[in-house]
């Protein structure tokens, strides 16, 4: 891994999986349409010689195919990643997730590179029967369309693996948190609060339980994998990773700790039921013991996240202007 | 269930079904883009009023969409249903199946259409683990770009199900034999034997062990399930079924019967190798527990569904020259 391509180079992850590839000593060829990336993610990165940063869409398979040019290895991270809103337009998923993850492929075997990193999640498995969720749980059923178009990415990695060759890392994510987070429940409430601190809409009774993930702890464990390559002495050349910390929260928590740290005490107004939306899942914990036996560990539990999170909203306050 | 559509009517599975629903005086629009489908399989058919068939494409979703009006029940059988030629362009198995099933349900989304079954594959347990492998066996790694394009179409579906209220039938066969079968290793070696009787080339080294199912229990099985609409009482709509028999045999011993049909005594021209291609699987068995338990049971075993397909193809020799 020396030349590394990267979808989605300026999104949340992308962009701080960027940065520390490059504090790494690699080359980096950052890819993002800019459709919810952001040019100033990457304004540290730009010092870097080794960086550059190009502007396409992963539906246009020619100019992917022309970016890649000498790399070896790819993440891939561009993808419609909230799973919120899949219902409004079913197309969306399917274009930008499964389409797109199969144009990636076929780029990197227009250029003979056979190893890829993918980020999906936690909610291919659905609502899973098996708590905390090892990777090998019972065949899920798909609630969401963003769940299933992440599915239908993993396994084409999969079929690329074992009838091209090629080598794959897939990560379930749970739900990321930290800076440049910039969609989800804290950024909601975050910006709930500043515009009205005395109330706060939550979608559901707040009872869902759930699992986040630091972004620095989130890409140690992402690069400690690439590292290793474990994927090369399975049978399938292909390796499932969940990753996530040894704990959930309730809605309930995260809110607590979001009004203590805004010195806010809203009156707290539950749409009710025990999901946010269609598709969503009410419990999100992963069996991690798979990434834990790699040596790799959170250095953050998720109250530290949460807070980071709130510390980076407040000091970038711009990409609250951006929904 | 009254008026029914089903896509790739032309084809093996597809005809001996629309047969089968105008039988039970059902009204059927088939709809077949004839790029494998044959018109004679529909010559019975043709001869029914409650019948029409109409020409088109799934990747034509407006005619798709137009030709569904005023049916009620998709059956989904249309696809690239050969899993040996994946690698040969991996876009076929995207589109035909995977972008083909998402344009299925938005023609039905488009319709008020919500109920619809689908053929599915054991192909999707990649190489289980778990042997006879049940329908919740662990979440397996594909080994196709079939299986994966299979599994695509079932996710969506399962997505619309809680996503749109749809309700969701999904098939996972073995291989299925019978009256119309025109592709697979029966039809291999018995167009190798007419043209040469003295030899049989045969991929792999013969110790692959197999599940086949006849095909007139295949569709007995499919409509026992839409009869009694099990999937209304599951927590997600959808239900999937594993459709084959209880028994499996090797590569070897279905040659043997074919032989021993046909009265010749070829030398064995082994390719070698514990399976016939890339992604072939040396081991397929499903556990149908689940289907029995709704009272259905196989009534012909493997090695009577190969002599009865041999027995069509003596009768259908137009058949062989179709590739």
């Amino acid at each position: 891994m020396k030349k590394v391509f990267v979808t989605g180079a300026a999104g949340f992850i992308g962009s701080n999986l960027v940065d520390r590839l490059l504090t790494n000593g690699l080359t980096v060829t950052g890819w993002d349409n800019f459709s919810t990336g952001q040019e100033l993610f990457l304004e540290d990165a730009l010092k870097h010689s080794g960086f550059r940063v190009l502007r396409g869409d992963n539906l246009n398979v020619k100019a992917l195919t022309d970016a890649m040019v000498g790399c070896d290895t790819v993440f891939h991270l561009a993808a419609n990643a909230d799973v919120r809103f899949g219902l409004a337009d079913p197309s969306r998923d399917l274009q930008q997730n499964t389409i797109a993850t199969f144009n990636v492929l076929e780029a990197m075997r227009a250029n003979g590179i056979k190893t890829i990193a993918f980020a999906s999640t936690g909610s291919v498995y659905g609502e899973a029967d098996v708590i905390p969720t090892p990777e090998d749980t019972p065949f899920p059923v798909q609630t969401s369309l963003y769940g299933a178009s992440k599915v239908a990415g993993e396994n084409l990695i999969q079929a690329y693996c074992e009838g091209y060759g090629f080598e794959g890392y897939i990560f379930r994510f749970v739900s990321v948190l930290g800076e440049r987070y910039s969609h989800g429940h804290v950024f909601d409430f975050y910006r709930q609060l500043l515009e009205h601190p005395q109330r706060l809409r939550i979608l559901g009774d707040g009872t869902q339980r759930k699992s986040y993930l630091y972004i620095k702890d989130c890409i140690s464990a992402v690069l400690q994998v690439m590292q290793m390559r474990t994927a090369l002495g399975t049978k399938h050349r292909s390796q499932v990773y969940n990753l996530g910390t040894t704990e959930y929260c309730r809605l309930t928590d995260s809110v607590a700790w979001i009004c203590e740290y805004l010195g806010v005490e809203p009156n707290l107004d539950f749409t009710g039921g025990d999901r946010g939306w269609i598709g969503d899942n009410p419990f999100i914990f992963l069996d991690t013991s798979r990434i834990q036996k790699s040596g790799w560990k959170a250095q953050f539990t998720i109250r530290e996240g949460v807070i980071r999170t709130l510390e980076w909203l407040q000091k970038n306050q711009w990409v609250l202007a951006r929904k």
